[in-house]
C-alpha cells in the first residue's frame, strides 16, 4: 500500500537522524539558531511578548524546565514556547523561506528548544529535530500555495505542524504517533491576514500559537491523543478547506535529498522579506548612479502579486511594526539612511522626509517578478530622477538569500546588534549564549542559553 | 459613520446587561448550564480528556482560581476552560444550534465558568456572559455558513469568537478592548472534520482549544493586546477564508430581539445530532405500526446533505466515539433498545445484532429535508418491513428542539445519568452541584460547583 503524503512526512520526521543531514545543513541550522537568539533577544522587551508574557505567567507555574530567553526565568515548555515563539518574529528579523513564503525558525526554534530542555536532549538531537521540522514545515506552506498565504499567515498554519514535527521528534515519537501529531497540529492550524488592516498585534499571537500548538500536539500524541491521518491532504483536511490551489505532490518532493533548509534566507533588513528585493535594487541603482535621495522624484517598484497582497493595504503606517510592511518607508531609510535596521524604523514613524519620500514610492504588478516568485524574489525598481532620467535597479538574490548568503560573522554582528536592541541580557550573557549556540552540536544536554 | 458588523457584535457583547435579557432567556441559559454540568461530569473521565487534563497538570500550576468539573482539583483559568471544554463535548449530549451548527455550551461555559471563579463575579454576571456568547457565536455560525461547515467543525470556529465574548463580559471589557479580544479569537479560531474519517481524538481537542483560546484572547485584549477590527467580514477575515457562502448580514440578524440562545436545542440522544432527526421518525414508526426490530428489512433516511457530509465516511464504526456519527448505529440502537444513551453506545460496537440492523439502514438526500436545513431539522425516513411494506414517518421537531424541549425535569435525570456514567463526583457532590447551579441566578460569587 501506497503511503500518503502525511504518512510520508511522519515517517520521514520520526527517523530522521544526525547522520542523513549533510554537514553543510547542520551548520546553516545553527546559524539560523544563532540567527534566531537574536531576534528573540530583540523582541523580548516588546509589548506584545511582555502582553503574552504576563497572560503566561498568570496561567503556568512560577518556574519549570524551560527558558523564557532573554531572561533567567523558566516556565513550563508550553509557556516557554510560546513566548519565545511571540519574541522572535516581533522585530521581522527571523529568516524566511522564499518558496513556501514561511518564516520557520520563529516556530521551530522556540518549540524545539523549549522540549529539548525539558527532556534533557543533546544538541545534536535538538538540531536534528529542527530540520526535520524546516523539512516539514516548508513543504507544507508549499503544499498550501499561493491562494493560501493570500489569506492565511503561513507561518501560523504551516508553522504549527512545524513546530509539531520538532517538538514530536525530540520527544521520541513513533511514526505512528508522529502522524497524529501532525493531524493535531492541522486542526489547531490558524492565522488570517485580517489584523495587518490595522495593524493590530496578531503576528506575535500566531507565532506564538503556533509553536506552542505544535508542542500540544506532539505531547498528546506521545500520550496517546490521536489525530486524523491526512490533515493536509484530506478531502476535510487544511489543503481543502484553506487553499484553492494546493498541490499534495509537494508535501513530499525530494523529502531526505532536496535540504529545504539550505534554501532559507536570512533577513538583513528589519522589515517585511516582500519589501526586501525592491530594496537591495534601490541601493543598487543609487550606488551605481551615486544617486543621493534629494535627487529621486519617484520610484516604481515591480513586484509580485504576494507583494501587493501583505503590503498594499499599508499606506501611511501608525506603528513601527506595520512601517516595515510599508514598502515606501522601507525604501525611503534605504534612501535615506542607506540601512533599514531597527533603530532606523523606531525614528521613521514621525520623520518628515521619511513620509515624503514614502509617497514617492509606488508598487506596479510585474509579470517576470510574479512567475519567477516564489521560488526566486527577484528585485526590481524604475527610479525617475529629478532631472528626468528613468534608472533601471535590478538585484537577483536578495542579501541573505543562500546564493548571497551572511557569513557567520555577519550572523554574529547581527545577533550583538539585535540583543543591544532588545538591553534584556547584559553583554556577557549574550556572549555566552552566543558562545553556547555556536558549540550546540558538542553539547550532550541542551541547557539554558545566556 | 455605521458600524461594521464585528464593531457591532463587539459593543452588544460588551454592553449586555442582566436587565436587557428576557427572563424565559435567563431561564433557558440556566437550563443549558445544568445540562452542560451533566455532560463535563460523563465526559470527565474519557481517555481524550485525561490526556488533555494531564497535559494540562504537567504544563499548568498545580492549583489555582478555576475548578476542573468532575473534581475537587484547581488550576489557572486558562486550563480549567481548556480541560471543561473536553471534557463538556466528550458523549455528545451537550446543546445544540440548529441554524448554526453550533454547539455553544462545550465552549462558552468553560470558558466563562473559568473567569467568573478567578474575578469572583456574580451568578448574574456569569448568566449574562453566557448570553453574550451563545448570541455571538451563533450568529458567527451562521454567517460562516454551510460551505464553511462542510470543512471546519464550526464548534472549534465559531466557538473560539463565542468563548472570547463570554470570557469577555466576565472581564468587563469595553467594546473597543471587546473588538480586540474578537480579533484574537479570530486568527487563532480553527477545527477541521478530517478527523473523523479515523475516529480520531480531535473533536475534544477543538472544543478544548476554542475555550480556552477564546479566554486568551479575552486575556490578552484587556491587556491592551490589539487584534484584527474585521476578523469575521473582512477581505482577509475568517469569512473570506474560511466560506464560500458567508453572508455577513448574518452576524448582527436582529441583535438584543431575536435571542439565538432560546433557539438552542437539548440532545436528547447521545449522538451526533444529525442522527436525532431520522432517529426519532423511526421510532414513531415503529410506535404507530407496532413494529418491532425484527420486522424491518431497510430503512431509508431522508436526510439534508449536512448529515451526508458529516455522517457518510462512517460506514464501520472502531469506536464508541466514532459510533455516534453512524446513523446505521443510532437507528439500530433506536430500534433494538428504544434508547441510544450512552450505555446503549458502550455496549453496542461489538453487538452483532446492531451491526446487523446498521448495515440495513442507508442515506439518501431529500430535498424537502435540505431546503429546510438549517433552519429546521425535520426527520423522514422509509421503513421496508420483511412483509413487503414501506412506512413513512416523518418528526417536524425532534426531542430537544425549543418546540418540543426537555422540562426542567427531565434535564435533572439527563444529568444525574450523565454524572453516574461519568462517577467522578459522589451522588451528594452532584445534587449539590446540581443545586448550586438551579440557585446560580442569586450567587454573589460564583464558586466551585459540587
Amino acid at each position: 500500500m501506497t503511503q500518503t503524503p502525511s504518512a510520508t512526512l511522519a515517517e520521514f520526521s520520526a527517523t530522521l537522524s544526525y547522520e542523513m543531514i549533510p554537514a553543510a545543513v547542520i551548520a546553516r541550522c545553527e546559524d539560523f539558531l544563532l540567527d534566531t537568539f537574536g531576534s528573540m533577544l530583540a523582541g523580548y522587551p516588546a509589548r506584545p511578548v511582555k502582553s503574552i508574557r504576563d497572560f503566561a505567567l498568570a496561567m503556568g507555574p512560577a518556574q519549570g524546565s524551560a527558558q523564557i530567553i532573554g531572561s533567567t526565568q523558566t516556565t513550563s515548555p508550553l509557556f516557554a514556547a510560546l513566548i519565545n515563539g511571540a519574541a522572535a518574529h516581533m522585530v521581522e528579523q527571523d529568516d524566511v523561506h522564499n518558496g513556501s513564503v514561511f518564516h520557520p525558525a520563529a516556530v521551530v526554534f522556540p518549540a524545539a528548544l523549549a522540549v529539548a530542555q525539558e527532556t534533557g536532549a543533546s544538541g545534536r538531537d535538538l538540531l536534528t529535530a529542527c530540520v526535520a521540522g524546516y523539512e516539514v514545515g516548508i513543504r507544507v506552506g508549499e503544499f498550501l500555495g499561493r491562494s493560501h498565504y493570500r489569506i492565511f499567515h503561513t507561518t501560523g498554519t504551516a508553522g504549527t505542524i512545524a513546530a509539531a514535527v520538532a517538538a514530536g521528534r525530540l520527544m521520541g515519537l513513533s511514526p505512528a504517533q508522529m502522524l497524529y501529531a501532525i493531524g493535531s497540529a492541522g486542526t489547531q492550524a490558524a492565522g488570517l491576514w485580517e489584523f495587518l488592516r490595522t495593524a493590530a498585534d496578531s503576528k506575535q499571537l500566531h507565532t506564538a500559537k503556533a509553536a506552542a500548538n505544535g508542542l500540544t500536539a506532539a505531547w498528546l500524541a506521545r500520550d496517546g491523543f490521536t489525530g486524523a491521518k491526512q490533515i493536509l491532504e484530506g478531502a476535510q483536511g487544511m489543503g481543502a478547506g484553506m487553499s484553492s490551489d494546493a498541490d499534495p505532490a509537494r508535501l513530499t518532493d525530494r523529502l531526505g535529498s532536496r535540504w529545504a533548509l539550505a534554501e532559507t534566507s536570512f533577513k538583513y533588513h528589519a522589515s517585511c522579506r516582500h519589501t526586501h528585493p525592491a530594496a537591495d535594487a534601490l541601493a543598487k541603482v543609487m550606488q551605481d548612479h551615486g544617486l543621493a535621495a534629494a535627487d529621486i522624484s519617484r520610484v516604481i517598484t515591480h513586484v509580485h502579486q504576494g507583494a501587493i497582497d501583505v503590503l498594499g493595504a499599508v499606506t501611511r503606517p501608525e506603528t513601527v511594526h506595520q512601517s516595515k510592511f510599508s514598502m515606501g518607508t522601507v525604501l525611503a531609510l534605504i534612501a535615506l539612511r542607506q540601512r533599514a535596521g531597527m533603530p532606523e524604523f523606531d525614528a521613521a514613524l514621525n520623520d518628515q522626509a521619511v513620509a515624503d519620500f514614502r509617497d514617492r514610492v509606488a508598487m506596479e504588478l510585474d509579470e517576470e517578478v510574479d512567475t519567477a516568485y516564489p521560488q526566486r524574489w527577484i528585485g526590481k525598481v524604475s527610479v525617475v530622477t529629478l532631472d528626468g532620467r528613468t534608472l533601471q535597479g535590478r538585484v537577483d538574490e536578495p542579501k541573505g538569500d543562500p546564493g548571497n548568503t551572511l557569513s557567520r560573522e555577519e550572523i554574529r554582528e547581527k545577533v550583538r546588534g539585535l540583543a543591544q536592541y532588545g538591553k534584556s541580557l547584559s553583554e556577557n550573557q549574550v556572549q555566552t549564549g552566543m558562545h553556547a549556540i555556536e558549540e550546540i552540536g558538542k553539547l550532550s544536554r541542551v541547557g539554558a542559553i545566556y
